[in-house]
């Protein structure tokens, strides 16, 4: 990971401010021969997208993917499919309202980037937050997608929000197809009717809500991962923080493990029908950095929106203390939809994990 | 990060098992002309050496390092110092205990990397753990000791246990001078004292038990980090990450941060003396991945230590199910010398960053 | 160096394929705050661009630069600069003919990628070579532009042709000033004349002729590189090498420098006025891998343009022997062309060069 | 490369001073399983060291090496093998003559490194040129042992002297087993006649000469390099660039292709026995940037040795003007022992490419 870039065999570049021309991203290291076009691309990109309720921001983006490189078809091939060459894929920015920028131009917005960047950049794209926007994610989720087709159909990525503000959900009501269900991605039903009160309760406050969102990949078999710095779930962690409002990544039981007797934290193992099977998933299927073969199982703690409509104390760039309401259209809790964005870091952190593999063994 | 390699300009590359002849660091891209010589980076060492209290292994290794390279001193300058070249350091193994270590060679000790390991090889050095033992951390805090150097007087980084176990400390109790006085770099006495009989009914079960170390860095100025994908936040957390144990990442609230609201969340500004004051750091000192000028926060989620005396349900090698108990001279909490190495971790992802940022900016 | 990647601080990374929808490049790292817009890099692409004399390709094709993001303006700055972020520049293909390719769809032309392409991943964008076309280095010329700035004023980068097919230039007649008054790049006035009536008559032929190029930076500071792999000839030499059709790379004197005794190869150093001064520069600005404040000189071998009208044997796909004349609007000696791109790998590598130095001696 | 590191999956990092305690090399990336142990390792360490004829450095170095790490022996191994962990080289300096240095000290050796690295770092470990000392390929000879390993039995690695001075062999009189019977490595009985008495007279008139070293590899299947900037060509050229003394390096036909025209140059191809035949390998066994199939073949241009007993003008740390004589043990012609050098730099970034290879096909 360095700067715009992540991945080491899988390379995910990406570019782009918020109210800028364009955002896109570069995915160099894809294998050839898999199929990719702008649909299977624009599926992901849909599940992301503004405005899909009202507990998300209502700016008007439809995310149409563009794929402008990397890609081919000709009779010899089954559809159009990546050649092995860089795959530039760009979304066009569509909803730049021209609007008075002036307020947040000079004034910090408390909890944002602004001051920081202010302080090691000196010049910055302030609208809408420019580099430091979520709508980068957008770029992510694109390469995300073609990360899956890297993984194949035998590995299934799926995501899930299991807290919002205080209120975690049932883990035993678990069911994935609840996921579809609600505007959340919640798998517990009971759950998504109290979210959906606290929610409109926190959008009337003009406040905010953080969230835990959890993602998991079955299907990955043992031995991926480079032990001692590159180790799976050190990329991993290193791949969740760098999400948008990220504040905290746990694997498996994660600081539930801090609690734990070496007794309850140990996952055991007999033999079963395929093999070694595990009686408990605490590692969340990484050991010693290495995959286990068991359910890759992370989580994220995404801390509330920083824009709010509720006046909060800053100082401007010039040093005048005052106070900051953010007016426009902001998502109550972006946690929400940072379910996709955390499926596609996934995706690419697994799919650079396999290709590496594959040079580490021999 | 990839392999055994961490950094971007700072670099440390470590290598050695557990009980193979020695163990070391390559440390490449120490600017020159600072201060370095054995005696200063064995302080280090022996903060995280075994056998300083009956908390930690018994294991009797000296941990004496040796530096073979990068360093030089003629009557131009001030003492040995760095010159820019790769500081190679070693550390013998000298307790390695020509015992028999058939037991654990074919069978697969849970929770271990033993598993996953062999999954991925095919091969491994089994003694001790190898390469996944914790003794390869040893080199992280020579490394780490290099880089306070590059960071200098101005930034200050320390660490404590705030959890073992179930048993937290008062936060509000904290007092670092406490942590040079019992034996679990404790900064609540009143919590070391409980953690003393826990600990003590810990090991005398059989068990283990986990831990939540938590470090801080003060006196880092705003602008360190590269966004979006070398967040500094993002590089934290993933070379927490890559710690032994480690099974979750945090900075400034963390996941508490997901049950705020908008309005408690923003670390809300003021001028201060000297110029910006926040009134809280929920941010952990990083906002956007830039680092804010506030003390940075980690806290690392540690797992009980794997090697127990009660029997676990295990699979060998060849299949057969079997019973594992692990004898030896082990950590009943590895947390607490974890607490070291995390500094360690701290101080090389900052001084990477310090080194970063002047390129960064022009 | 990965892929398609290049640099470490300043990185590079391009994209697109000879009669894909468009090609660009993304450039991370570059500092804030520096004056760049579409006219500046323009102004280099022009220089490459096909159709401006008889002795280049015939393919028109304005190679317009987008610049998609990375740059700002406000009443603030002067003009419109960079940010820090990533600087995404796109170029939309124009000319790509709608033209039968079945022909080099399934031969291979000698000299070419399209074999060793095949042979990697059994699939590839055929049309104009694909991802293995010199017009991929338009990208680089973009990319070089923007180095350029963080080069500033007082570092000079200029480029010439030293020789074209067997005919070398006089070296003691070098003027700069020529470059700019023939179609070649060439320093030389009678060289020149005599360069074009050998390449009218190589054109007529249905041939090709090779080139050596001759890229010199002036201004550059002692001090630069990273030995012992970063060295900054080695940069040099690999950055160079990747440019299509480059098959050598030397350094000041270069292979001449083998036939040389210890004496006459001594660049000896008196005092000057500005302190030390070199009596010869057969070293090329470069010693032990650090810059030494002389002219940075490196020159490039050419090999002859691979598709010539004149028919030579080959192979098919399928494994057929057939005779391939390459039809179609190439360039006679892609030498010529190749200067821009020479001296944009020369300015990138010297840009990241400049950034590193800062992180390098703290 | 970055650094002192080179490779990427295959990666080595080389550390120490000339005079320093040690030098060594950790060789991160080697897959498990492969055979390795000290004797497979010296016996390429041999031919590079010291003293073996009049013709190179009488410096005493045994250059025994020892292997700390990443190698594991048990009974269920054949013999000791690699493990997939970082593989820690060690060789001790012993030959550090206690002698005065003061004069290299403050004087800068006209020709070597010691004026940049002095600009660059301020400091130096100016024993016997410190780092930038040519004792550092040792280590690099080291790895390239591993590297062969990785490569396996298909791979052959062979290098050559075949100019000395300004005297060139004749290529038609090659005979590979000609290079061991000479101290040359010379392919032309006849040339290492002519080159004895060139380097005695070079040697006693106190000065030095250049080289031109050429290494090729048979058995490299079509396919391994990773286009655009990752070329195995570029990664090549930057390799060999790294070694001390390096000018100039070429591919194939190299700078003689400059004069080819587009018929000489072009590599015909025909059907074989076993599949594609080349009627000729102007391109080295690289197109595109990805292996054919061919022999690679790489040549090196290096320069005389910089240190000579011939006086040469130059400048002390202070500035002041004066004469430099380099006494003591160095070799006349340092393109000698360059052959395995540039060997072991052949087999490590061939190793790289098979292992990034798989990673890149999918």
């Amino acid at each position: 990971m360095s700067h715009n870039t992540f991945g080491h065999l899988f390379r995910v570049t990406t570019w782009g401010e918020s109210h800028g021309r364009a955002l896109g991203c570069v995915v160099d290291g894809c294998p050839p021969g898999l199929k990719l076009d702008e649909a299977y691309v624009q599926a992901f990109l849909d599940k992301r997208k503004p405005g899909t309720s009202r507990f998300v921001t209502q700016r008007k983006e439809p995310d149409q993917v563009k794929i402008l490189s990397g890609v081919f078809e000709d009779d010899r091939t089954d559809g159009q499919v990546t050649t092995g060459t860089p795959i530039s894929m760009m979304i066009e920015n569509v909803d730049q309202r021209s609007k008075d920028y002036s307020e947040i131009r000079d004034r910090y917005r408390p909890g944002h980037a602004d001051y920081a960047y202010d302080q090691k950049y000196g010049v910055r794209d302030y609208r809408g937050g420019g580099r430091s926007s979520a709508r980068e994610t957008a770029a992510r989720v694109a390469a995300g997608a073609v990360a899956r087709r890297v993984l194949g159909e035998d590995v299934l990525i799926r995501g899930a929000v299991v807290q919002i503000g205080p209120h975690a959900i049932d883990r035993d009501a678990w069911d994935w197809d609840e996921t579809a269900k609600n505007p959340f991605w919640c798998p517990d039903a009971a759950a998504a009717a109290r979210w959906e009160d606290f929610l409109d309760e926190t959008r009337k406050a003009g406040s905010s809500a953080g969230a835990v969102i959890e993602v998991q990949a079955s299907g990955v078999p043992a031995g991926w991962g480079a032990p001692v710095y590159g180790k799976l779930d050190a990329e991993l962690a290193g791949a969740m923080m760098s999400i948008n409002a990220a504040k905290g990544v746990e694997i498996g039981a994660g600081f539930a493990a801090a609690a734990f007797s070496g007794e309850q934290n140990a996952d055991e193992m007999r033999m079963g029908n395929e093999g070694v099977r595990f009686l408990s998933n605490n590692n969340g299927g990484v050991a010693g950095g290495i995959s286990t073969g068991q359910d890759v199982v992370v989580r994220i703690a995404i801390k509330p929106t920083s824009s709010i409509l509720t006046a909060t104390q800053s100082v401007t760039r010039t040093g005048e203390e005052v106070d900051v309401r953010t007016k426009g259209r902001h998502d109550p809790c972006v946690g929400i939809r940072g379910v996709p964005v955390a499926e596609a870091m996934l995706a690419c952190v697994l799919a650079d994990a396999k290709l590496r593999h594959r040079g580490q063994v021999g």
